[in-house]
C-alpha cells in the first residue's frame, strides 16, 4: 500500500498543510524564497505533520488550530535538515543539490535559522505552557544529537549505547513529540498523549535503524546520494558497528575517510553487506517496531489506530 | 559614570543572571560547553538584561518570573553572534577568537542553534501567549536581517532606508522586544509595555549607528578587531553611504574588497574621516537617541525611568 493511501481521510487537511508550507516559507528576499521553496519541494514524506493530525484526532480534533502544529514541526525539521547538511558537507538531498551545495554554508545556516523562526511563531497559535515546554526540551535534546554526531564522526570506537543515544536525540524524539502535541494541542489526556509520545519515540528509532540500513542496501538511484554516504561522512550508524565487531573487518572500516574512493568504498560495503550485520540490525529496528505497535494497544479503538498502525509498518519496514 | 553603577540598584539581581547564564549553558558536550562558556566569557554590556530588569519594574517585578526572560534574550543574543561571525567571516570578537576562528563554522552553527533552544526553554516559563507571539516575530525579523546583510553586502548602490531597514531587524527590535517583554512578565499595562517598545527601538537604534561609526573612529585596541572591519566584510554602514555621496571618494570605496591590504584600508578610513560622514551620522544617532528620551516622558515618573535616561545617554554617546 502506497503510504498516503494509509490516511486518505485526511487527504484534505494534509493538502491545506502543504499549501501553509509554501505560504510560511515565502520571503521579500528571493534568495531566501528560493533556497526555502528549493527545499519545500524536494519533497519528503511528510511523516511529522500526517503523526500530529492522526494523535490529534484522539482530542477534540480541530484543524485551524492542529494545522499550526503540523506546520511548525514540518518546518522544524526541514530547518534542522539543512543546518545537518552543512555538518555533513552533503551534496545531495532527495536527489537535489543541497542548499549549501547550491549555494553555500552560510546561507544554508541562515535558511535554516529563518525556517526554524517561521515554526516558533505558527507554535505560538498553540496557547498550552506544556505544548511549548516539551518542544523546547525536544529542541535542547536535537542540538545536542547534532553536535554529538559531529564529536562522534570518524570515532570507531563508540558504543551502541552512542549510537542509541544519537539517533534518539537526532530523530525519534521529534517525531515522538509530533505525535504527543498533535494530541496535546486537542486536549486529549495525558495518559493518551503519553502513550502516542513512546509510540511516536519507538516507530522513530525504528524508521532511523531502517535508514541507517538502507544507506548501505539500496542504490544510489533510490537513495538519491550515494550509497555508504554515512560511513563516508563518518557517521558510526548501526550496521557500522555490528560489523566492526569482527576485528579484520574493524581494521578495514577504520581506514575509511572523506578521501576513499568509489571503488574503495564497494568493496568495504561489500564485505559489511557479507556478515550478519544487516539482519541484526533489521532485528533491533523491528524490536522497535513491535514495542511501537504495542503501544497502539492501550489507545481507544478509531480508525486512526489502524492508519497509525499502517504507518509503523510501513516506515519500519520500506525499502528506500 | 560607568555603565554598571547605572542600575547599581539591581547589583544583586544582575549577578543572579550572570550565574543563571552559565547554568543554562552547561552540557555534557565538551565540545559545546568550551565553545559557550568561550563566548558568555567574552563579556559584553549585557544590555539586554539589564533592559528587562528595569522595564519590569513598571509591573509587579519578581526576580523569580522575570530572571527567565532576560536569560533568554542574552542567550538569543549571543546565538544571533556566533551566526552572525560565520557570516562575517570574523576571526575576533571583544579582542577573543571567534568559535568559528578558534574551532570552525559547523561548531559555530550548532553552539548557536544550542544557545538557541536553551533561551527557548527559558522562555516557556513565562504563560503568557502575548510574550510569545512578539518574540517570534521578532526572531524571523531577526533571520530577514541577517539574511538581508548577506545579500548586501558589497553592494554599493543601497540606500539609507535598507540600511535603517537592516539594523532595525538585525540590532533595534532586539533590544526594544527585552524592553517589552520585561514589562509584559511583569504584568505591566499595554500603555507601558508599548511605550518601552519604542523607547528600545530607538535606543537600539541610536547604539547601532554609533557602534558602526565606532568601527571607523575607534583604534583596534579599543574594538578588540581591527577599524573598518564593516567596510572589510562589505557591510555598508551609515558613515560609508553618506560618504559615497562624494563621487570620487565612492568610486574609491567600491575598490574595496577583502583582499584590500591594511594600508590601503587606513587610506580609505582616513578619506572618509575627511568628510562630514561622521557628523551626520552622529547627528542621527542624536535623533534617535532624543526620540528615546522623549519616550521616557509618558512614562510614570521612578528611580528607573533614571537608569534608563541615563543607560541611553551612555549608549548613544560611548566613546567605545
Amino acid at each position: 500500500m502506497k503510504l498516503n493511501r494509509m490516511y486518505s481521510f485526511l487527504k484534505a487537511d494534509i493538502d491545506e498543510i502543504e499549501k501553509e508550507l509554501e505560504v510560511a516559507i515565502e520571503s521579500e528576499s528571493l534568495l531566501l524564497q528560493e533556497a526555502s521553496l528549493h527545499l519545500l519541494q524536494a519533497g519528503g514524506k511528510r511523516i511529522r505533520p500526517v503523526f500530529v493530525l492522526l494523535s490529534a484526532k484522539f482530542g477534540q480534533y480541530d484543524i485551524n488550530i492542529v494545522k499550526n502544529v503540523a506546520v511548525a514541526l514540518e518546518l522544524m525539521h526541514m530547518a534542522s535538515l539543512v543546518h545537518d547538511d552543512v555538518i555533513d558537507d552533503a551534496e545531495l538531498r532527495r536527489g537535489k543539490p543541497t542548499i549549501k551545495a547550491q549555494w553555500d554554508n552560510r546561507i544554508a545556516m541562515y535558511t535554516g535559522d529563518y525556517i526554524f523562526a517561521r515554526a516558533l511563531e505558527y507554535m505560538t497559535s498553540i496557547k498550552v505552557p506544556e505544548a511549548h515546554q516539551i518542544l523546547s526540551h525536544t529542541l535542547v535534546e536535537l542540538c545536542k544529537g547534532e553536535i554529538a554526531q559531529i564529536e562522534d564522526k570518524y570515532r570507531f570506537d563508540q558504543n551502541l549505547r552512542n549510537y542509541l543515544l544519537r539517533i534518539k536525540r537526532k530523530t525519534a524524539l521529534l517525531i515522538a513529540v509530533s505525535c504527543q502535541l498533535g494530541a496535546i494541542s486537542s486536549g486529549a489526556p495525558e495518559e493518551i498523549h503519553r502513550r502516542l509520545y513512546r509510540f511516536g519515540y519507538n516507530v522513530g528509532m525504528s524508521f532511523q535503524i531502517t535508514d541507517d540500513i538502507l544507506d548501505l542496501t539500496a542504490s544510489e538511484e533510490e537513495l538519491g546520494k550515494p550509497a555508504g554516504s554515512d560511513l563516508w561522512q563518518g557517521n558510526i550508524t548501526l550496521p557500522i558497528l555490528y560489523a566492526m565487531e569482527n576485528p579484520d573487518l574493524k581494521s578495514k572500516i577504520e581506514r575509511v575517510t572523506e578521501y576513499t574512493t568509489p571503488d574503495e568504498m564497494k568493496e568495504v560495503i561489500s564485505s559489511i553487506l557479507a556478515t550478519d550485520a544487516i539482519d541484526r540490525s533489521h532485528e533491533l529496528s523491528r524490536r522497535y517496531l513491535d514495542r511501537a505497535l504495542k503501544d497502539l494497544e492501550h489507545l481507544p479503538y478509531n480508525r486512526v489506530k489502524k492508519s497509525l498502525k499502517n504507518i509503523a509498518n510501513y516506515i519500519g519496514k520500506r525499502k528506500y
